[in-house]
């Protein structure tokens, strides 16, 4: 039985960028010159910050001053247990359910480093509406994760294509920070990105998760 | 008179990159060449995660399989008052008051977009040990700030130095994002970082805002 999300609340929001195996591909060529010189190694986190927070059913404001804005449809991992440098093998005990998740952002030219001025203006992070638990997620890398705007499909992948899955996304940011009980791990956005404009209804469905709708504001 | 710092726990804890005049100064070459090709025209922002938080006293962990860790003396400034698009005028309306802060962090090479693995490691940012009161600090922009390590000054500084002063970082901020009460804006360290190593003391003097001092130990 899924639970409100508002169990979870409070924990701090992390984003995973470039975790799609398309995404991370049409950058590879970039990331070979510099300054880079090679991909990145490690997981590339940001952080969306609690003023984000938001839910289903409510807007997402245009903000003023800006030229483009763009959802990120992704799968939520909740944690459920305190997680300190676990194991691949032991993190799949310390997730306590899966939610969607809409990232919403203003597109950057950089991927290595997103800015907290692009990811966390204010109810830019929809998450919900249920958190399911895990036990009933036969199999949370094959779930096929999709964007409309107005009805009409424009983005569609699936969660096999995750660049760093689930387990290992736990096990490498355990290594080096604590993850706590209600954080949320947003596992990444698939390659595509659509802007979005006032007025628009957005919705991000995943399958057995069902689906996470907002609507485009101005101020 | 000066509170318990826990009023206020709980608030999104930002950190603001070369706010030191000396520090940018010192990078403005690099800047002015690729990638960049000029110095950050709006305040650079990290976010410390909750689980960084630590307090007056209290070990900060070197952590496993680390090189180098620095600490990083700035002045913490408190929100008292929801901040949403305000001005540099009615800025300082909106802060409680000031704390002292030590932002550890491991050094990186670029300035752009501190990382969370080298930000948010667990105990990363003692605070405190006391919130003074806004009305008690006679002008922020001219504390002496110092960072001792074993008893040796190894920084020392003012924040008359600021690139960027308090209530220009909380219009610019505010401008994009609400700022929450209980936030914390830390308003940047001075250039001359230094390297500590397990075993040392280390302590933040601000001038009118007391003394926080922390160990480093071995995990």
């Amino acid at each position: 039985m899924s639970r409100a999300l508002n169990d979870h609340a409070g924990g701090t929001l992390f984003g995973v960028a470039l975790n799609y195996q398309g995404l991370l591909n049409s950058h590879l060529q970039s990331f070979n010159q510099p300054p880079y010189q090679k991909p990145p190694t490690q997981p590339v986190l940001f952080i969306k910050t609690p003023n984000t927070r938001n839910q289903h059913g409510a807007p997402v404001v245009f903000p003023q001053g800006v030229e483009r804005l763009q959802p990120g449809p992704a799968l939520g991992v909740v944690i459920g247990k305190r997680a300190s440098r676990v194991s691949v093998e032991q993190a799949l005990e310390h997730v306590a359910g899966y939610t969607i998740v809409n990232e919403f952002s203003l597109p950057e030219d950089s991927y290595y480093r997103p800015a907290v001025k692009a990811k966390c203006r204010d109810g830019f992070c929809p998450i919900g509406p249920q958190l399911v638990p895990a036990a009933e997620v036969a199999d949370p890398h094959a779930l096929e994760i999709e964007l409309r705007v107005n009805g009409e499909r424009v983005q569609h992948n699936s969660t096999a294509n995750l660049v760093r899955s689930i387990p290992q996304l736990i096990a490498e940011i355990s290594q080096f920070m604590t993850l706590d009980v209600g954080d949320v791990l947003i596992t990444g956005t698939p390659e595509g990105r659509v802007d979005v404009h006032p007025g628009d209804q957005v919705e991000v469905r995943i399958r057995g998760l069902g689906c996470l709708a907002n609507s485009i504001v101005t101020e």
